[in-house]
């Protein structure tokens, strides 16, 4: 199942997406309760497909990207945390901050948390997965090494791109994970090179923190990050999920 | 003016606290419209006096804490995350995590943010500011020296006590900061030895995210930081707030 979050009459509405037509959720994907109300995709604004209290990410998930940053395989899940402010939709510009002047695309898949979960091990996980979606983890990379604290670099506006929809049923242990910058591939992975698989991570940060539905966790991007300037065009596409394109303002 | 949020039969209620009698407000503190309902401050459990949708906070913010680590002055105040999970009241326990063996306090100055602030200038952060109160920035030392990324170290469900209440009339500038361990002091010196003033670090902070009503901002922590144990008491005192006291649970 897709679940998409769109405006209708600029009020943000969860739906269920089935063959370009979009059919209106009773409430928030707590329920699941379909209305009778429909809108054809092409008519319809998509917007995050959730809204996080916290977003958190794992740094340095890929072996191929430990390697491209010359950083050790860490032994745990390294954390940061993207603020809500972070998070925009599908073709929702992507400000260029006046602080920066790199500012780099990270493809990345997104676990999006089902419901309130605490300290679970990784065999639960699944039980507290919503599904996956596509993220970028815009990263200001000059800010990233002034700083040595990631966070500055991670949390501008505008830095989170999520959609386009929640794939629910979907394994998310051998994926392909692409980004194309203006058309042309520059990352092309695979989950299955994960160093903390997805159960893992929900566990792992569950163990820091209570998480409540629409959290989302971002995994790591793959080797093959770059820079954007304004006017560019980036997509994420994952497979089983679908493209989130946005586009740069500067 | 001491505004406070507290319990009015299981509902987060907030108010005006005038010699030891406290006011409820209608809604929270945007209007500061007072009902006629009255409490004795003593028949009523504070909450944390503010729900920040994120608290960021600023590292190595005391010339003498920077020393104390061995770390040079920044030339930018270095940013953190602590999710709205990690936030409790006056009184409540800061709960001691399975994965670390050394949980530290850190007395900090919390700025709270009044209205929605974006891109301001530091001559402009008093009128986005709607008062003052005492933090305790908890930290597992352990891992933040194993992660090298402070945001696990400083995540944890409980790890920012936030109280007792927000001061509005307050000169930021001078005051002193301390901390309390077991009624023993740990952390004495003043916001003069900030090296980034609070108007500066709202400014800056709001460069690079928006700030919402309730947020906060951690003013970094002076030298004297130092470990503690299951059944502790923490106090944090600041001149001019008053005194923030938690127990830490193992």
């Amino acid at each position: 199942m897709k679940l998409v979050r769109f405006l209708v009459q600029d009020r943000p509405t969860y739906g269920v997406l089935n063959n370009d037509e979009v059919t209106e959720l009773e409430g928030d994907f707590s329920s699941l309760k379909t209305l009778k109300a429909r809108h054809a995709l092409a008519d319809i604004t998509l917007l995050a497909p959730c809204v996080p209290t916290k977003v958190v990410a794992a740094g340095l998930n890929y072996r191929d990207h430990a390697q491209e940053l010359g950083l050790a395989v860490p032994e745990e899940p390294i954390l940061f945390l993207k603020p809500p402010t972070t998070v925009i939709g599908p073709g929702e510009a992507i400000i260029y901050p006046q602080m920066s002047a790199q500012v780099d695309f990270e493809a990345e898949l997104a676990i999006v948390i089902k419901d309130q979960t605490r300290h679970i091990a990784p065999e639960e996980a699944r039980d507290h997965i919503l599904g996956y979606t596509c993220a970028n983890d815009v990263t200001a990379r000059d800010l990233q090494r002034k700083d040595g604290q990631w966070t500055r670099a991670k949390s501008f506006d505008t830095f989170c791109p999520i959609g386009p929809w929640v794939e629910t049923e979907l394994d998310p242990d051998d994926l392909l994970v692409e980004s194309y910058l203006n058309g042309k591939q520059r990352q092309s992975s695979r989950t299955s090179q994960f160093i903390f698989p997805a159960d893992l991570l929900v566990s792992f940060v569950s163990r820091v923190m209570t998480l409540f539905p629409g959290d989302s966790i971002l995994t790591g991007t793959p080797v093959g990050i770059g820079p954007m300037q304004g006017g560019d065009e980036i997509e994420v596409r994952i497979e089983g999920i679908g493209s989130l394109r946005n586009t740069v303002k500067k």
